[in-house]
C-alpha cells in the first residue's frame, strides 16, 4: 500500500539545475526510473538504498517501449513502492509525459509532475542569449526534427518555422537537420539567420557550434568530428545575435 | 572589487521550485533586486545580512524603467556587491535578461544566468497535461499578448498561433484576451479549442479556469469575479484536453 509514481524533469545536465522538489522526491524514491539522457552526477541525489534502474532509450535509439516502461512504473507502484520516473529535461516538453501520467491513472496510482530545466533553459543560460530580446522576437517556438520513423516529421508548419521575429527551438535535430533547412529556406526563412547547435548543454563536455542557419549542418558536422557528443538542441532566429557575436563564453564548456 | 550579477530564475512561485544553484546564488549574494512578480517565500532563500530590493513593476504596471534597474545593478557591482537580480519564472522568456545582460556587459561587469522554471511549466505540471502531447501537438509556443503600449501587439503570427497541432502559451494574457480571441477565429482555430487560465501557478492562492479558447475570456472574467489573482497564463491546444477532461486537481489550490 502507498505506492506513488512521480515523473520528475532532471534537467540538462548539471545536477545543480535541479529544483528543490526533484531532490526531495529522489531522496524518498525506492525505485528510480531513469532515461539515459539524465546525467550520472543527478542520479546521485538518488538515497543510496534506491533501486536505480535504466529504462529509457530516449535519443536515436531503438523504439523505447513506452508501454514496457509505463507497465513497470504501475506495476512497482502496485507493490507499494515510491517510484520515481527520472526524465531528462522536462518531463511535460517533449518527454512522453501524457502517456505516462494516463497509465497511471487508469490505473488508479497517485502520480505527480515535478518540472525540471528543459535543455533549451540551460542552453540559453549558456549561450547568455534571451529566448525572447523584445527587439528580436515576438514568439518563441519548440519543435521536435524526429518523427516516430526517424524522419522529419511531415506536418510540421514550416511558414510558422520560417517566421523572422521567432526564436525557434529544434530538439532531437541531428539526424533530421539537413532536410530542415532545406524546407526553412522555400519558406522564406533568411539563409544568414543566426543559428546555434548546443551540446551538452551545462555538462563538463559542453560544445557550442555558431553559424548561420545556411552553414549550421556543416558546422555540427565540423562539431563532431572534433568530438562533440551528448544530447544536442538547434536554436536559430535573430534574438541568437547576441550569442553569435560573442564567443567569450566559448567552445570550451 | 569582486562585484559581479547573477541574473536567477524565481521559478513561478513554490520556492521548492528553485534551483539549487539559486538557492546557492541568494545564499551568497549582497543585494537582492526582485521583481513583484517573485514570491515572498522564495526571497526567504536569501542570507538574512542581504539588502532586498523591489525593483520591478512587472505585469501591468507603470513602465518599468528598465534603464534604472540596469544602472542600479552595474552600481551595486561597481561597489564590489555581489548582486542577484531575482526575476519570475525563467529571465530568458519574457524577462528581459537580455538588455540586462548587456548593460553589464557594457560596464565590464562578471554577469551570468541561473535558469528558473517557467510560469509555463508550474502550470502544465499543476494541470498534469503535457505540453507536447505526441497525439495532439507538433509544436510548443509562447507569446506575449501585451505590447509595450499595453495593447494586443500587432505584428504576432496569428495564423501560427491558429495551428490546430501547436500548444500556445500566451504570457500576459488579462487585458487583451477578447482581443486575441477575436483574431484567432478568422485566423482558422476552432472555437472548441481546449483552453486554460491558470492564475498564480504553484502558489497557496492558484485558481484554475477550464473552457475552450471561445469562452474563455468569460471564464477568466468569472474567476477574478471569484477571487482569483496573482500572474495569470493561458494555455490553448488540443494537448490541453487531458486538462479539461480531469477536474480532480480542480481549482482549490
Amino acid at each position: 500500500a502507498g505506492g506513488s509514481v512521480v515523473l520528475v524533469g532532471a534537467g540538462p545536465g548539471d545536477p545543480e539545475l535541479l529544483t528543490l522538489k526533484a531532490v526531495r522526491a529522489l531522496q524518498s524514491a525506492d525505485v528510480v526510473l531513469y532515461d539515459d539522457l539524465v546525467s550520472a552526477a543527478v542520479l546521485d541525489f538518488a538515497r543510496r538504498e534506491a533501486r536505480k534502474m535504466l529504462v529509457g532509450k530516449t535519443g536515436y535509439g531503438p523504439s523505447c517501449k513506452q508501454d514496457d516502461i509505463n507497465a513497470m512504473m504501475v506495476t512497482l507502484a502496485r507493490e507499494g513502492r515510491r517510484v520515481v520516473r527520472l526524465k531528462g529535461g522536462e518531463p511535460m516538453i517533449f518527454g512522453r509525459a501524457g502517456e505516462e501520467i494516463a497509465a497511471c491513472r487508469a490505473a488508479g496510482i497517485p502520480v505527480e509532475v515535478v518540472p525540471g530545466i528543459s535543455s533549451a533553459q540551460g542552453a540559453a543560460s549558456r549561450l547568455m542569449a534571451s529566448l525572447t530580446h523584445r527587439d528580436h522576437a515576438r514568439r518563441l517556438q519548440f519543435v521536435t526534427a524526429h518523427a516516430r520513423n526517424g524522419r522529419l516529421p511531415e506536418d510540421l508548419d514550416f511558414k510558422a518555422l520560417a517566421d523572422p521575429v521567432a526564436t525557434t527551438v529544434v530538439y532531437m535535430p541531428r539526424h533530421t537537420l539537413k532536410d530542415l533547412v532545406a524546407r526553412l529556406m522555400p519558406a522564406g526563412l533568411d539563409p544568414s539567420t543566426p543559428a546555434v547547435a548546443v551540446f551538452a548543454a551545462t555538462r563538463p563536455e559542453e560544445r557550442i557550434a555558431r553559424a548561420t542557419i545556411a552553414t549550421l549542418a556543416e558546422a555540427v558536422d565540423r562539431a563532431v568530428d572534433e568530438g562533440a557528443s551528448g544530447p544536442c538542441l538547434v536554436l536559430y532566429g535573430h534574438a541568437l545575435a547576441a550569442a553569435l557575436a560573442d564567443a567569450a563564453c566559448d567552445d570550451t564548456g
